[in-house]
């Protein structure tokens, strides 16, 4: 994959946090995924077309994703399985996705997004199709309560 | 939704089946999806992008996945989790997704599908936001196990 196409994920991963959330977020070396496989708590996915194709993911903590919908609403929510928190990072990865193809705009690229997708369970695995190269970004920052957390984007754009 | 968009779905699906597995799938009632959540063994998701915008999933039994991958590879597999399985989940998604696309073209409606990606995990659910309408379709088909077997395609187009 063209690493033009690496820093606008970096770029509005952190942009999106940090006027979001007020939170700085850091980002970890991208590293292309050997296993191609990822596990968390929930994800949101969203396939990308246009001049190429390709899908971003947002992975989070279960603890992770309802200190985010606490944020954005005020409000508590008992898990990451409600309805609304899972709405909460539906739009989350929406905006995501925006934020990076208005980077890769600047590349050339130019790229519209599907309706996104959000994927709860324990143990879920999403699994990339073997020829897909998928570049992996490690996410870590802290929330309101303190505890450090982790997250991470996936992304392929071919 | 519009109901124009349902009958390429099912076409599509019974289609594949038959020319790639010669399995006659039935394709139970369309429904709107009411609970926004889907649980499955395995299941493909791609994305649509064109003049609307959409998704489609597909959904198996970890049993009709493995027993699929060996009717097109002549290979047994011991898990749906195989690399190998997952890719053909991959496959199958995007070969029902082109011909229910093709079967679009015809009411005017152009689609490009984004990357398929392929989500594993036991009692894993996808959550659809809550704005968007997900028609299902239930599948029940024979593979040559002669179990009966269950799946079903959830799709929107927006």
């Amino acid at each position: 994959m063209d690493v033009r196409y690496v820093n606008p994920f970096i770029l509005a991963t952190k942009h999106v946090f940090k006027t979001m959330f007020n939170v700085e977020v850091s980002v970890g070396k991208p590293s292309l995924k050997e296993a191609k496989t990822a596990s968390s708590d929930i994800t949101g996915v969203v396939g990308l077309v246009g001049e190429k194709t390709g899908m971003l993911a947002v992975s989070l903590s279960g603890s992770a994703a309802t200190c985010i919908y606490s944020i954005l609403f005020g409000e508590k929510a008992e898990s990451h399985r409600d309805p609304a928190v899972v709405d909460a990072i539906g739009e989350l990865t929406n905006i995501i996705s925006g934020q990076a193809r208005m980077g890769l705009e600047t590349s050339g690229i130019s790229l519209r997004a599907a309706v996104p997708m959000v994927l709860v369970g324990k143990g879920m695995e999403i699994c990339y199709t073997s020829k897909l190269p998928v570049v992996s970004l490690p996410l870590h920052f802290e929330l309101n309560n303190g505890e450090p957390e982790t997250g991470f984007i996936d992304f392929s754009i071919e």
